[in-house]
């Protein structure tokens, strides 16, 4: 076991800090963020990713995964902290908190980060604006063996505790990349890859078009679907049917149904 | 135009009335249920549905849809309210209220009432915690023409204002059904229908299956999944590939995945 630290009040300076992850604007400024939950934060150390900070209720219920959890961070030089749970339910924002939380270290998020001929798939969203969405895509990602997630104009954090929560570990699984359009379509288009956007306006069937890898995958805004200057840039503009009243899918559901159509194309299924 | 009420006061009974159907517990004693929103409203005007009592605020923009909506509304005999934007932020909890909200009579959600001809898919979803997975299930069903969603066991409200939300209008197109396992079981064995569950545990791709009119198709729980004894009692179980490190989708990824798949081989794609 590691040496801890043990806070009891509620104005300790790190309790604000921690805290203070939750806004997006001390995220930003700080280049950190939280995870919560014993199988969140074991996801990332199997990934090969650990928090500098890890906080731990007093009076949890040990744990086989914890203890080695706690070693490895302790081993890597980072802080071990225990503090009340009443304490975690305020850091975390939640009624129910988890026993464990971990301060991450933001990734890279630079398109030169990525590489395109790591994975057949990719997915891309535009102005996706809700943390549920984005952390549901990431997890998406995950399943159809994707490379990542490309977030185009003003998104969602994908560091905020929902997105975060959302992904269900997949944070740590997907690289993340944050872009501008001119700068994304200017990258795409400087190696192989095809652009094939979710749209509301074209009429090939999303299970009649070509996908060829590395498939890049576009979605749009909850509400406004893609630009119509985005798509007309795309290589493929392919729909989903839509036979009831309503005129889209959930934005984490259309690329959900895009994604394991191309990843059946692509034959990995 | 029809003649309105002005109501200026938080303290206004019918202000209390409509924050308490906030609350489900009110919600289920008064069987009523708050939906905002022209568009939302106009989808329920166009399924047939009008509002008890229509609520707009004051000093809202004029909308041709609003005034056709309004005179629906006094045709019916229904109720037309005004308030201040303010009070109506407080009665749908949100920080951007949208200008009009309305009361519904909740809907009949016994299995009973379903026509199970009347559709080849149908959504079925067993403690579904989520309000806004639920919602999403119902937008998923309206897109892929399904007939409508049954709840199993304990499930989120439908009613509630995230469900409802989330639903994009689909909870006026979509029949809904509430049902404990046992007596949805014996339902669905009194006529045809085929029970497939979204299964972690079973080798049969989704893509696979043979999907046969009216597919009842199943997803469980956000973190347990299905039950197997509920599984064991189904006609066919399918996974959805999951190449990385998570072991499952959202609940509501899985349920559109299987939808869309199910909806191109009985073959209305």
């Amino acid at each position: 076991m590691a040496a801890r630290r043990t806070i009891t009040g509620f104005s300790n300076p790190l309790v604000k800090f921690l805290r203070s992850l939750r806004d997006k604007k001390h995220r930003k400024r700080e280049a950190r963020f939280l995870a919560e939950g014993l199988r969140l934060l074991t996801d990332a150390r199997e990934c090969g990713v650990l928090p500098e900070i890890l906080v731990m209720a007093t009076g949890r219920e040990a744990h086989p995964l914890l203890d080695t959890l706690e070693d490895a961070v302790a081993a890597a030089g980072g802080d071990v902290v225990e503090m009340d749970l009443d304490i975690l339910a305020k850091v975390t924002g939640k009624d129910n908190p988890q026993a464990v939380a971990g301060v991450f270290a933001e990734f890279d998020t630079r398109l030169a980060g990525l590489d395109r001929a790591a994975a057949p798939i990719w997915l891309v969203a535009q102005a996706l604006r809700d943390p549920g969405n984005l952390g549901t895509m990431l997890r998406t990602g995950d399943a159809v063996g994707a490379g990542g997630l490309i977030l185009i104009d003003d998104c969602a954090d994908p560091f905020s505790v929902e997105a975060v929560r959302a992904s269900m570990g997949a944070i740590f699984t997907q690289k993340l990349a944050m872009a501008r359009w001119d700068e994304f379509i200017a990258w795409l288009r400087s190696g192989p890859g095809q652009l094939v956007a979710a749209s509301l306006r074209d009429p090939m069937d999303y299970r009649a078009a070509p996908y060829a890898a590395p498939c890049f995958l576009l979605v749009g805004n909850e509400s406004q679907g893609l630009p119509e200057a985005y798509e007309a840039q795309c290589d493929l503009r392919v729909t989903i049917p839509m036979l009831g009243r309503a005129d889209s899918l959930n934005a984490a559901v259309a690329g959900a149904v895009l994604a394991y159509e191309a990843l059946a194309q692509l034959g990995k299924t």
